[in-house]
C-alpha cells in the first residue's frame, strides 16, 4: 500500500517544470534537437577537499528504464496542463542518447562534470530532478565516508546509519555510498543482499534489558552465536559490563568483542581493554559507536584509544556538517553550438568537456580537445541509449576511492585546512567560453 | 534493476542486530512474551521548539505489511548465522501487536512517544530500524516545514526540494513532510500523484536558455501555458529579464507570475515589481526561491519585499540546520513489567505512556492513568495487527498541524528563543521510575 519510488514510476520523479518545459520545446518544434547537459558542483562545501563520485550507476538504470507508463500519463493528463501530442511523445519516449560518465569511486572536484548526457533536449531535460538527486545524495556520502576513512588511519569502519538517514531508501544507498567511500562494512541487511556489501552488527540495549541481568543477555547470546558474539557493555554502566565478560567467558562464554556506545569513549575503552586483558581475553576487540564521525574518530585513533573498529552513523550517513550539495545539470551545447548560463554567481563554463588529472592539478578542457600527459575521466558508458558495459563489481569502486584519495597530495589527505585542487581551464576551453560571452553581451 | 526499497524487501530494511536480537530472544525462549516499545525524541535540536509528528501512515503500513519472503530468507539463511528454526519463525512472522500512535500534524516534544508498539518481543525488535528511519525523517522535515510556515507569515510556500534530498525516495517523502508541515505545494510530481498534494512549478534557466533569446522563450512559454506561465527572468539579467516580460505581455502574451531565483531577493523584487507595475502587469505575481529558509522567508517578509510565495527547497528538504533528529524506539515494558535504560546520559522513562495536552504544559503519565482536563495524544490506530480506521487526508494533518502551532503561545511561534515546552511527569509516573531505579540498583 505504501507508496515508494520505483522503476516504474521514476519518471514522475521529477520537478513539474522539466514536464512543462519538455512541453514548451515539443511546442517550439525543438524537442528533438541534440543537446548536452553536465551534472557538476559547481563549489565544494567548505569542508570537503575532494567528492568521491558515486551513484552514477543508478543514474543510469534510471535512464535505461525510463518509460511513462499509463498510469504516469493518465495523472498527467488529468493535471489539464498537458496536449495530447505531448503525451504521445512521452508514451513512446526512451532514452536514446549518450552518456560519459567518470568512474564510482573517482576523485571529482569543484566545476568538473561527473556526467555529461548528450540526447535529444526532451530526453536530457527530463532527467535532470532523479539525476542531481540520485548522484548528489550518494557522492556526498561517499565523500563524507571517505573523510570517516582517514580519520581511521587504517582501522576498520562500519556504517551504522541506517535509521539516521532520510528514510528507508536513503539508507539502502547511503549504506552503498558509504562502502565506496571506505566503510568495510554495514549494518544495513538490505544493503549487504542488494551490493553484496560484508554485514556488521551487535546487539542493542533492548536485548540486554530483555534478560533478568546483563549477565544472563551475554550468555544467551554468546551461546546463541558462538564466535560472532559482539556484546554491548554499557546497557547499565560500561565498566562492570566489561567484568561481566569476562565473568561469562570465565563459565566458558566465547565472546568475539564488546562494544562501548556512550560516554568518554577514549577512557572507558582504555578502562574496559585493562579488564578484559587482566581477566585473559586480550583477543577481545572493542569495537566503539556513538555520534562519531570522521574528527572523532581520528581524535581517538590519534590519542592511542585501544578501539579496534568503529561504527560510524547518523553524520557519515546525513553528511551532517554538509547535508547537501549544490549539485547542478546545465545545458553546455544545443544545435546552435556550445550555450553558457550567466545569472549572478552562476556563471556556467560553456561546450562539453573533458576532465585530464595530473598529480596536482586538473586541466578542465574541451571534449574534443588533445590533452597531453593527464588521465581522462569522463568515458562513454551509455551509447545510443544502451550501457556500454554491465556494471562493475561494488568493490572496484571502493579500490579506486581509496588508491585516489592515497595519491593526493598531504594537504588534501588532512580533514581540516582549505586546500583546494588546482582546476585549470585550458586555452581552447578559455578560448570558447570568451566567444560565448561575447555573443551573449551582443545579444 | 535498480534496488529499491519496497513494501516487499523493507523487512531486510533494518539492522544486522534486529536479526541476532530476535534469534537470541528465539534461543531463550522468550521471543513470544509481550514487550512494549515507544518511539520518542529525547531532546529537540536546539534550533526547534516543537516537532510536527509525520511518517506515522508509512510506520503502520510497514508493521501491517510485513513479511520474509522466500529472497529474504535465502539471503538470511546464507549468512550463516541463522537457525532454520529462527528462520521458520521469521517466515511465519506477521505482525499481530498494538499501535497507540499521536496523529499526524500533531506536535510533539522531547521524550513524549510518538507511537508505541506492543506486540511479541520478537515482532516489536525486528521493525527498529525502519520505524525510526521512517518516522524520524518525516518528522524531521515536517518539523522543519512548520518552521518556514511561520516565517512565511500567512504567505505560500512550495517544496521544491526534489533535488537536494536524499535520493529520490526521500524525495517523495520529503513533499509529503513539507505538506504536512504546511507547504501549499510540491514540484515534486509523483508526490503530487501518491499524495494528492498540489503541483507547482515553473520553468528553469535551460528553458531560456533553449532559445535564440530570453524573449522568445516567454512568448513560447506563454503561449504553451496560457493563465499558468510562471517565468523565470533570471537567466541572463534580472531587470532586463522583468522588461522582457513586460514586452511580451504587451504583443499579447498571458502571464501568471515571475520567478526570481538569485541576487538580492530584496532589492531585485522591489525592481521588477515596479517594472511589472509600470508595464500594466499588476496582476503578475513575484515567487522567489534560491537558497531559502525559515529565517530568510521572514527577513523578506517583515521588510516588505512584494513577494508573493516562495519556493523552498534545500534547507527545509534536508533539515538543514538539524538534519537528524535523536529518534529512539525502547523497550518500556515486558513481561517483567515496565523497564527503563540507564546509560549515561540516555535514560529512559519506564513503562506505557500517555501524553495529556494542556494549553501550556504536557503531562506525561502512565498510560493507564487517569489525568483530567487535558488532551491524550495517543490513540490506539492497529489493534491485533488490523488498521483501526483507514488513513485519514493527508490534508487533515496539514490543518492540524497548522491549527496546533497556531494555538501554541507566542514564544513557541518563534523562529529563535530558547523556549522549551513544560512536559511534566505524573506523580504516578514519577513513582513507577523511583521503583524501577530501585530494583535496578539493587539487582
Amino acid at each position: 500500500m505504501s507508496a515508494w519510488v520505483d522503476d516504474a514510476n521514476a519518471s514522475l520523479l521529477t520537478d513539474l517544470y522539466e514536464l512543462t518545459m519538455a512541453a514548451g520545446y515539443v511546442d517550439a518544434g525543438i524537442a528533438e534537437g541534440e543537446a548536452a547537459f553536465e551534472l557538476f558542483v559547481r563549489r565544494l562545501p567548505p569542508s570537503r577537499r575532494f567528492l568521491v563520485a558515486c551513484g552514477i550507476e543508478q543514474a543510469l538504470d534510471h535512464l535505461t528504464s525510463l518509460r511513462f507508463d499509463d498510469d504516469a500519463l493518465r495523472y498527467l493528463r488529468s493535471l489539464d496542463l498537458f496536449d495530447e501530442a505531448f503525451l504521445d511523445r512521452l508514451r513512446e519516449l526512451r532514452f536514446t542518447g549518450d552518456v560519459h560518465a567518470v568512474a564510482e569511486g573517482e576523485l571529482v572536484f569543484g566545476g568538473e562534470p561527473i556526467l555529461r548526457v548528450t540526447a535529444p533536449l526532451i530526453e536530457a531535460q527530463l532527467v535532470e530532478t532523479f539525476l542531481i538527486a540520485t548522484v548528489g545524495f550518494q557522492t556526498m556520502v561517499a565523500s563524507k565516508a571517505a573523510r570517516v576513512a582517514i580519520g581511521a588511519r587504517g582501522r576498520d569502519f562500519a556504517d551504522f546509519s541506517a535509521r539516521r538517514d532520510h528514510g528507508p531508501d536513503a539508507a539502502l544507498k547511503a549504506a552503498r555510498a558509504a562502502y565506496v567511500g571506505g566503510a568495510a562494512s554495514t549494518s544495513n541487511v538490505l544493503a549487504g543482499r542488494e551490493y553484496g556489501i560484508p554485514l556488521s552488527g551487535t546487539m542493542a540495549h533492548a536485548y540486554v534489558m530483555a534478560f533478568a541481568d546483563e549477565r544472563e543477555a551475554f550468555r544467551r547470546f554468546a551461546a546463541a552465536f558462538p564466535g560472532r558474539a559482539v556484546l554491548l557493555v554499557d546497557t547499565y554502566d560500561t565498566v562492570r559490563g566489561a567484568e561481566r565478560v569476562v565473568e561469562v567467558a570465565r563459565e566458558g562464554a566465547d565472546v568475539t568483542a564488546v562494544r562501548l556506545d556512550s560516554g568518554d569513549l577514549d577512557a572507558l575503552s582504555r578502562q574496559v581493554r585493562r579488564i578484559l586483558d587482566d581477566g585473559g581475553l586480550g583477543h577481545v576487540r572493542i569495537l566503539a559507536s556513538g555520534d562519531l564521525d570522521e574528527h572523532r574518530v581520528a581524535a581517538l585513533v590519534d590519542a592511542g584509544a585501544p578501539i579496534d573498529a568503529f561504527g560510524v552513523g547518523t553524520r557519515m550517513g546525513t553528511s551532517e556538517d554538509a547535508p547537501s550539495l549544490g549539485m547542478v545539470y546545465k545545458l553546455v551545447a544545443d544545435p546552435s553550438g556550445p550555450r553558457m548560463k550567466r545569472s549572478e554567481g552562476k556563471v556556467t563554463v560553456p561546450g562539453c568537456k573533458q576532465v585530464h588529472r595530473f598529480g596536482d592539478h586538473d586541466v578542465l578542457a574541451r571534449h574534443d580537445e588533445r590533452v597531453d600527459g593527464g588521465r581522462p575521466l569522463l568515458d562513454l558508458v551509455v551509447d545510443g541509449g544502451e550501457r556500454v558495459a554491465p556494471p562493475a563489481p561494488l568493490a572496484a569502486a571502493r579500490d579506486r576511492c581509496a588508491a585516489a584519495v592515497a595519491a593526493l597530495p598531504e594537504p588534501f589527505r588532512r580533514l581540516d585546512g582549505d586546500a583546494a585542487w588546482d582546476v585549470r581551464v585550458s586555452p581552447a576551453l578559455a578560448e570558447l567560453q570568451r566567444e560565448v560571452e561575447a555573443r551573449l553581451a551582443a545579444g
